[in-house]
């Protein structure tokens, strides 16, 4: 049945667990619920209620989603609860859509998020000094002076992490603290208090921390610091839980006292077996899987992740057989727009790609596909099905081919950004840069080996190596391959493009600075003096502002065409061209961004980037192009390419606006 | 005193050992010799003369040089005694200047030449099967199938080296000394023989193997075999003797029983401690310093080697006051034209510059230095000065700047020559290529990473990688790179340019095959199905053909000059210009090109190879152009530069003859 609103006068708002009877109580009644993860991150608040009333009508009775820390503190001590981050609108359309709210508050996400959704502001403050070996920790609060952590964990991250990377730095556990402290107590808590169930609102549970349990340090001063604040922020009304694998190692540490403890596992799994694990530190109470699989998540480069629905369905069936809340990690992935996408490492980094699709009931563009239906028969068991229609899936179309034209190259645009200088290179996050390219120059002081080793020791992620403007090879962390043979003369300008490609977002590198962050040096002699100039592509403003003076500079250069690019082969060079939208009332519609023959950069339609594209690693050919961010008549596509563009004759320099989605791409061997 | 004819009739000639005196015995009469090396295949023959008589004018009485095998024979079978290789036409010379001669058989020489001078012909016939491992000798002929050899260190070399370099193929012990059998045996005693003091000619002692002392293998069995050999070819007539480093250990290999044992060491070295070291071996006898060093070796990027010419006197005059004979290595360098300059493997490879002045009294083009008249005034200490005036350094002439203009690229090249498929990489041997440039590419059947990892395992010397003709990076030996990251998608071709630096001249990997050695993986995935173009660069004539055929293939696709260039730098382009010589007789005179802002590439004057240069590595800056490669009226310039050419405007495309030699530039740190 629907969430029923209590009589009022007569009964309270309330959520709690009924250890007696293996239960959730709701308003007193026994409750279970069959939840789904819909991101509000990842979705255009335009689109907020399509998915949600689309899960409400696959019989979902809750709504599941993580709260992004980085997105709604971009600065330290400025809080963003606007547009995509309004997370009160998000939950209270929920709401009206007739879900409760399951909020997991993190501060730590993952997520496949950049930083698994942790901001790096934190990491901001102290400058590298990359000269100084051995790692000296440069700024430490608290405990005398030493880098005395006593959230041992996230510490020895950030510490080990940064130290590692090449030099000095160091944020004490205080001062991590202060700040987790400042952005529950000053800025969520109570954003979230008023939407609390007990409140008139839709949240009826919220996670503590997120998988603590998968890290080693086990420290539980550190999560019962988190459960305290929490409970000081929202009081005691509101059930709190944790979420961990289905292995005791997990809940070991991931369970935290008088925090509920659930645990997340994927279709084909033993049900039984991972509840009985559960019940190792639940003895009593509702079994609960707080992530349940209906797909995976993807790498670029990796084949497409898919799980049968059959499968999905089966074990599905089971858990709610057994009585079980079952909360689907994903319902509808969306999409990770802009530079949100995390990485990975297993062994080796792998970086996510836009799409967060993760074969989920709902498609990335919010359609409902089969698994959405052989789901909804499942739930129809156990749960009564919204009368009504399910909502069609929203109209796609092709706008057809685009043509662009170079508007000048990053080399270019270099001429009018500012720059900083320092004699040893920082860091993106020194730079104060929350992704993109950061162009790192330095001149050779020297004359050196024909070829020489360049030696770029820790570089994060992908560096284009150019001599006077002449390619000259790449570094990548994707291939552990940072060392580089270039032949380069004396007062020869050594220029390094670093690309950001999504920080780690889960496991023990995930403080993961961008950028060089390590000594550079050529032939074992350490390069100093460098100049670093960030492109501005996180803020669309600053970004426009920028292309408009690079257009204005290209023009007073009287460059012809080809000279625009940034190579030869057309990289490193920011296209832009413009498509019509009828202005009919159908339009516009969703449609799909085709990239054949470009290889591997960023696109923008009217200033909001749509995000990272590279078709020619797969398994993501197209990029989704919301229906939000197109308007009737003109819009502006920009391309940012870092390698080539099929654009050696203006006649094949375009790209494709089609109706069908590609994310199943062919990948390398 | 000077060589004294013997009276006619009343005593033959004859040269022995007088043991119980520790002299030689020069037609009965004691004799002991100063010596100094002159190679004849590094001075063109029209200033052998020249250079002889400015050695006997410094009281020198007799010259020294090694025999190059693989000069002589460029062809297995077939063998070359003219122009440059006219031994008998140098030692006859030498005769006519008053000069004994010394005379360093082999086969093997070191000498700073291109595998030491040992032909690569015994390399060529077995064909790489790079596919195939464990390594797998396909050849093998004599003991039983086996790689059974009997002189186990050079077996050691060709077989364990080639199989190392990554599959089968090698040649037995039985195949090489059939090779050397006959080159002694066929072609070189034959020519000796009328040359022996005994018989007329100037030719006293004759030195077998070479430094045999310096490798472990200790193969008496071998030794005496060469021993042996010589004997067969040239009688009982004329003194045997084998060269060694001054300590016990090097003599106690290197020593062959009944072949007189000598050492060799520099100046400042303690004289009476290496001579004691000799009388281990020959406790009676003439002492002998058969390598006396009065500068040494250069390798590209390393300081040019120099010693004090009071030095080199001072050591001079201890040993030639014990009454000793002594050999100068060198008392004139000249000159490693063409592709004859070896390598050496310290550690790391390096290869030798063009430029083999050594730093010895007459420099490279044949002039005194200040250390000749040094040197001088101590020989006539001990030896009478002939009569009459040393000659006077030729005159120098700075014929100014060359003009020169883009021909066709390598690439372009490729369009005329002949090639050679195969599913592996063949060498250069296996491609009966001596030297120079080999283009080898590979069409990429499959979608692989980006980057992708590009391995050339164990690529000699120098490669430069291309995608599609845009440059991706280069692979160095010398620096010990072979991993590049590239970027490159199904269907464009890998194009790797691999230049050999010089074969290894000395030392354990004296067998060095050059090319691509290894299977090339791109991701751990093999590369299969290779072209390979061999640019005729070592062969004037054919050379001049293919240049032919470049210029009308060029022509006739009407490219615009900067579309000659191989890449925008002017990279990978054969550029040829013109300059005119005065028609007075004064003329034509030696000069030195001087190539400032060109970076590295071969030079031809006339169609004769001049060599290698690489100004921006040093120390050799300018190349030695001696007038005999020089006419009266028209001359003609080509340069084939490999990485960077100054023509980015046809004012700036120019290379300069000056009047003075640099080979002590600024070398890298």
């Amino acid at each position: 049945q629907a969430t029923r609103e209590p009589h009022e006068g007569t009964q309270e708002r309330s959520f709690s667990i009924d250890y007696d009877n293996n239960q959730f109580l709701k308003d007193g009644e026994p409750f279970r619920y069959v939840s789904g993860s819909i991101h509000y991150f990842r979705t255009l608040p335009s689109e907020w209620r399509d998915r949600l009333k689309k899960m409400r009508m696959a019989g979902f009775n809750a709504l599941e989603t993580y709260v992004e820390w980085s997105s709604h503190e971009p600065e330290q001590g400025t809080y963003d609860f606007s547009g995509i981050n309004d997370l009160p609108s998000f939950l209270t359309i929920a709401q009206e859509e007739d879900l409760v709210v399951i909020l997991r508050l993190g501060p730590f996400a993952d997520a496949e998020r950049d930083m698994g959704g942790l901001p790096t502001g934190c990491s901001q403050e102290p400058r590298l000094r990359l000269g100084a070996r051995p790692c000296e920790c440069t700024r430490v609060r608290g405990q005398g002076g030493g880098c005395q952590c006593w959230w041992w964990w996230l510490v020895s991250v950030l510490v080990v992490g940064w130290c590692h990377a090449g030099g000095g730095g160091c944020v004490s556990a205080g001062a991590y603290l202060k700040y987790v402290d400042a952005w529950f107590g000053d800025a969520l808590l109570p954003k979230v208090k008023p939407l609390l169930y007990e409140n008139g609102g839709p949240v009826i549970m919220m996670q503590v921390a997120n998988e603590y349990g998968s890290y080693p340090d086990c420290d539980f001063a550190y999560t019962s610091h988190l459960r305290d604040l929490v409970r000081a922020g929202v009081g005691e009304g509101t059930v709190l839980f944790t979420t961990d694998g289905n292995g005791v190692g997990f809940l070991k540490c991931g369970k935290i006292p008088e925090v509920y403890a659930t645990v997340d596992f994927g279709s084909g799994t033993d049900v039984a077996k991972s509840f009985d694990t559960m019940r190792l530190f639940e003895p009593r109470g509702p079994l609960v899987n707080s992530e349940y699989y209906p797909g995976w998540l993807d790498h670029w480069g990796a084949p497409h992740s898919t799980v049968k629905a059959e499968a999905v369905a089966k074990t599905l069936d089971e858990m709610l057989a057994l009585n079980a809340s079952v909360n689907m990690y994903m319902f509808h992935g969306g999409t990770s727009f802009g530079f949100t996408a995390g990485s990975n490492m297993n062994g080796a980094f792998q970086a996510c790609p836009t799409s967060y699709d993760y074969d989920a009931p709902l498609s990335e563009a919010g359609d409902p596909t089969d698994k959405y239906w052989i789901v909804r028969n499942v739930t129809a068991k156990y749960l009564p099905l919204p009368p009504g229609k399910v909502p069609p899936a929203s109209p796609k179309h092709g706008y057809g081919k685009v043509s662009l034209a170079p508007l000048g190259s990053v080399f270019h645009m270099l001429e009018t950004v500012q720059k900083v200088t320092s004699k040893w290179p920082l860091t993106f996050e020194a730079l104060l840069v929350p992704n993109g390219l950061v162009v790192y120059q330095t001149v050779l002081p020297f004359r050196i080996a024909d070829p020489a080793r360049l030696t770029l020791n820790d570089l994060h992620d992908r560096g284009y190596v150019f001599v006077d403007a002449e390619f000259a090879g790449m570094v990548s962390r994707e291939q552990d391959m940072y060392d580089l043979a270039i032949s380069a003369r004396p007062n020869q300008t050594l220029t390094i493009v670093v690309e950001s490609q999504g920080r780690i977002c889960f496991g023990p590198h995930i403080n993961d600075f961008k950028g060089i962050t390590a000594n550079v040096s050529l032939s074992g002699h350490i390069l100093e003096n460098w100049t670093m100039a960030p492109l501005p592509l996180t803020n669309a403003k600053r970004l426009d502002r920028a292309l408009t003076r690079l257009r204005r500079w290209a023009a007073s250069m009287h460059l012809p065409p080809h000279r625009l690019q940034g190579t030869d082969k057309g990289g490193m060079t920011f296209f832009t061209g413009h498509f019509q939208i009828p202005t009919n009332s159908s339009h516009p519609m969703d449609t799909f961004l085709r990239l054949d023959g470009w290889s591997k950069g960023l696109a923008w339609v009217n200033n909001f980037c749509l995000g990272r594209y590279w078709p020619e690693v797969g398994p993501q050919v197209t990029l989704y192009v919301p229906r939000g961010v197109l308007q009737p008549g003109n819009n502006t596509l920009v391309l940012l390419e870092q390698e080539a563009a099929p654009c050696l004759t203006p006649d094949s320099c375009y790209v494709t606006l089609q109706d069908t989605h590609v994310i199943d791409g062919p990948t390398p061997l």
